[in-house]
């Protein structure tokens, strides 16, 4: 297997693009890819302040390599989510990144806040891990980013998260999700800061390919919370029809972009007001996460009443 | 496992229902389902000529059998295919069971309609057998109805078939067929007669449970020229999907019909004439039927040709 660009031998071969690459110039191509997302949607420009949130995978630490690279100004934020040694292990991993690369790193602790980390919030919630840490985390990247002044929050969303996530809105045909599934999201209200998704073209292997390339070391294993997350399930389905016709996953995501999402679009808007609580914006009186912490602090005093010291007795189980 | 009707031992569980019935319950819960959706989609009424295309398959055999239980006044129609033994056994099946039940049949020969059966058919369109096939039995359903004067043609499609061919419209997203995609299709054209699909709702499981308990003998292989078909890896996924969540094919496929659907109603339609050829309906001069026909008229003239008779030269073979 040849590279298509030197003819040297390939190290990545990507039969969506029917194409084979050395390692420079799969690194040429992801970059030449990442750039033309960001141009191409008018996602950010070299005066924007970039938040970067950086969980310490695969995907987003190529993405802040990338846009150090690139020349781009920018900050990672770590949220530690408080779910044992995947968060330690995922921290440290983010902080050998920024002392190798003399990056900016804010570190914020999820649990330190609440008073409990992931796994405990999501059995006071009775919610799915994964609803309870997203909530969390789409909450803090906006604050964050609001009260230190970054104009843009990325995230490194890729592919299949992207095709996965828009797969479980169609199964169930999601009005409101599909309507707001994009790779950039306006600033539609002052207490809202842009978001946008830089590698939502590429692939998770091509983002693993990449920190492989440029020796990025990142955390491999899955978030043992996401075990038999429906996200996985479909990621898995998705590689099942891709392996049968590569590029099916793009033309999906893609597809829906260009011709479903529109129809979508000039509908109805939502109304944003400001939380009575912690002023950010909601379309309720009080946000969604301010109802989180308010369930959390009730079940951790009622926890002290108890002579154990658990706060099992007070919640249930998380549904599968 | 009990009867969710009278406590007697259950024969068939359905778990998207929640449901488990004994064979006499399980018959009236079939019947109920599929007068309810004759019913609530306006397909067809007592005054209704049906013409009901059967395959010898299962679906069409169970419909077959309901809408002569039911009293309308139905006439099946065989088309012999070509394929080998796997049609002469769906065609013996079909006789069997009209001769059961007394009931009317037509029995149509695309192989001498046409020169050749649908394998060669697809080796001369160089196309899929399955595109090959579904274009000559759409041409015909419809030209023997109008001809015939039925008012209405019934297929058997049931909801892994519907729910299958929304999702490889779905990962596509291609439009018209999406919003042709429907249980009901109204005579929009003199040229076109009413289609309705009475089994959307019901799994192939169910109408097979159907046929077992009324002992309804149908061919159980699939078609041979299948393998490898699309749809068959896109119902085998739904499959993966279903057997985690009960209830997903269906929640998939009446989201379709209840949520996106409209976005794409009054919106421009396509303008339809006669045939130059033959007369029937058609977005262009001449229709997909008779270009077909000439191209296999052509490829057999060409075969009289050559020494060995075959007409492979002539053509390539099929794409996978």
């Amino acid at each position: 297997m040849k590279c298509v660009k030197c003819r040297n031998k390939a190290s990545v071969e990507l039969r969506r693009h029917n194409s084979a690459f050395c390692p420079p110039h799969f690194i040429e191509f992801f970059h030449r890819q990442v750039s033309r997302n960001i141009k191409r949607l008018n996602m950010f420009n070299a005066d924007d302040n970039l938040l970067l949130a950086v969980s310490g995978g695969k995907d987003s630490l190529a993405l802040w390599d990338f846009l150090l690279d690139a020349g781009y100004s920018v900050t990672a934020l770590h949220i530690q989510l408080g779910i044992g040694n995947y968060s330690l292990r995922s921290a440290d991993l983010t902080r050998n990144f920024a002392t190798d690369r003399q990056a900016r790193l804010i570190e914020f602790d999820l649990e330190r806040e609440l008073g409990v980390g992931v796994p405990k919030l999501s059995r006071i919630l009775n919610r799915p891990a994964c609803s309870a840490c997203g909530l969390n985390k789409r909450y803090f990247f906006n604050k964050i980013a609001q009260d230190n002044g970054f104009t843009v929050v990325a995230t490194g969303h890729n592919l299949d998260d992207e095709a996965a996530t828009l797969l479980g809105n169609v199964l169930r045909w999601e009005k409101d999700a599909l309507s707001r599934q994009s790779p950039v999201l306006e600033r539609t209200h002052p207490g809202l800061v842009k978001k946008v998704k830089p590698l939502f073209s590429l692939t998770e292997l091509e983002t693993a390919s990449y920190c492989l390339t440029k020796r990025i070391a990142y955390i491999e294993e899955e978030c043992p919370n996401a075990k038999g997350a429906h996200s996985l399930l479909y990621k898995d389905i998705l590689n099942q029809i891709e392996s049968r016709s590569p590029g099916s996953k793009q033309q999906f995501f893609q597809g829906f972009l260009d011709r479903l999402r529109p129809l979508f679009l000039n509908r109805e808007s939502v109304t944003l007001q400001e939380c009575v609580s912690c002023g950010q914006p909601t379309t309720n009186t009080v946000c969604s996460f301010c109802r989180v912490r308010e369930r959390a602090r009730t079940a951790i005093d009622s926890s002290y009443t108890k002579r154990d010291g658990s706060i099992r007795q007070a919640t249930r189980e998380p549904q599968p």
